[in-house]
């Protein structure tokens, strides 16, 4: 069987892996993103732990994740924050000429949509909204069975929705994304900003300083009863369940997958969210929608990037 | 050259044309909706209009745009709310049984999207989402050079997505839709509530009854200086940018096309729009999607149905 390396770069850390063309994940390397070295450094080391992976006789091509923003088709690294110094560097060239197999690049969000499409929760189904909930809010958007590469492939910005006009300021500079509402930075901070404004939790008790204050200690104190938690919490979800209905009222698709580290924390996230996508997504059809968990966990970064690697120019 | 008829279905009103495969308009007629009679005798009329505008040699294919909800590849209509008594009729049967050729069946606004996206403003682009600013707000989405129809044909309900939580009701019965802040009818009635909260305006000595205040009179009277009416129609501008702007950061469109009658009112719609767009959309490059109007006006539903005969099954 045809095998493909999958290369997800994040500004943390680094996998690689070989996968079958139906996703099972045969080995892989995980190490450190050091972004102090520079492009050339990392490119080295990628190349190197690659190499290790590489079959040259049943290994037909290479796809990588990447942060963005990117230029898929030429396929290069445009200034990513998180990656500082990969300024318009030329990554599927660069991996091209040392395998001489075909090297496809897409942003990580993109990606890992792709993966839970062809070998997760989608695999089914030919319309599928993917939404990681983490630090951050990411998406990636398959619709007739093709990605939503956008403008500048800058579709699927599933977080950047407005959902309140006045609300808190986002990292983008917009007021009101639904990543500066429900995103784990997010909640922290709306968090951070009641307790400075006079407001009690246990957390407070938890913790040495508030910036040690996270998405999940928030969640667990909601659990835990205290009030303040549940409040942030809970208006968290809100606003996700409205978001989640924007998109299904927009693109009405067979399913909408969650992943991320925050999908974990409430046992009733999904719950909740279903009963305000329910109440607000009127003109669809909402109970043939389903609203699920991503199924790739930790390797969902891997596979997007195997599956961005299967189905190349056809994706 | 081959021709295609088109059959534009509304709850006023039933527009026939003779179209080329250019989208050039030959032939075609209009005539009341009078929903009292029913389906069997509207039906008739249809099939006797359509009869004069058929060639048998050269008209290659029917399309048909109709008020949902129906089901766009059973080509049956599901009992829409303007045409009383249309219940699961079986409307692309009834049409082909008499004339032979393939039936097509599409939403009216997804229909009206296939023809300014093949006759119209979208011709030259792959990725299009049109919107009709009306009484109501509608839309179709095209992606890949597809319609995204949706579960059961619930997609591109652009005028849905809720853009203030806590905002006024909707006719859907969610609150806070952009119908419900930015159509003709919610601009009208937000308009209404102010008068009656004792807001004075210069509108009320146009007219007899609060009744017949409509945008029109809202933006004409905005326009001529009168505070509430700009406060008012100002502010429908707002959440309309906003919502273009959710769909353009969620779909990152190369074009957004707005058609309906509010589009005529106030001239300075795009301008505050694109304007808006850009201040929220910060992770697209709003510089390079296009914001236009509608091309094809008083005939986008002849040539959209047209283009749902012409496209088929490759919609």
């Amino acid at each position: 069987m045809d095998k493909i390396i999958g290369i997800d770069i994040g500004g943390t850390k680094i996998a690689i892996g070989r996968a079958d063309s139906r996703g099972n994940l045969e080995d892989s390397v995980r190490f450190p993103t050091d972004v102090s070295r520079g492009y050339r450094s990392i490119l080295e080391e990628i190349i190197e732990k690659t190499s290790k992976l590489f079959e040259r006789d049943s290994v037909k091509a290479i796809g990588i994740g990447c942060g963005g923003p990117l230029d898929s088709k030429k396929g290069r690294i445009l200034s990513p924050p998180n990656l500082p110094g990969w300024d318009d560097v030329p990554l599927v060239d660069d991996i091209k000429g040392v395998f001489n197999v075909p090297v496809y690049l897409e942003n990580d969000a993109n990606a890992a949509a792709l993966g839970e499409f062809y070998f997760g929760a989608g695999k089914d189904v030919s319309n599928m909204v993917y939404m990681t909930l983490s630090t951050g809010i990411g998406g990636g958007i398959i619709l007739n069975n093709k990605l939503i590469h956008g403008v500048r492939d800058s579709g699927g910005e599933v977080g950047h929705q407005t959902i309140l006009p006045d609300g808190p300021l986002c990292n983008c500079g917009n007021r009101g994304c639904l990543e500066a509402l429900s995103s784990g930075t997010g909640i922290a901070k709306i968090f951070r900003e009641k307790l400075a404004s006079g407001r009690e939790s246990i957390v407070t008790s938890w913790v040495k300083e508030p910036e040690e204050i996270s998405a999940k200690i928030i969640a667990d104190a909601a659990k835990a009863g205290d009030s303040l938690s549940k409040e942030v919490w809970d208006s968290a979800i809100y606003y996700l369940g409205i978001g989640i209905s924007n998109i299904v009222t927009i693109v009405s698709p067979e399913m909408v997958v969650l992943g991320g580290s925050l999908t974990k924390y409430g046992e009733s996230l999904f719950v909740n969210v279903r009963k305000i996508v329910k109440e607000r997504a009127r003109l669809v059809p909402v109970d043939e929608i389903k609203i699920v968990p991503a199924q790739l966990g930790d390797n969902v970064g891997i596979l997007g990037a195997v599956a961005v690697g299967l189905l190349g120019d056809e994706r």
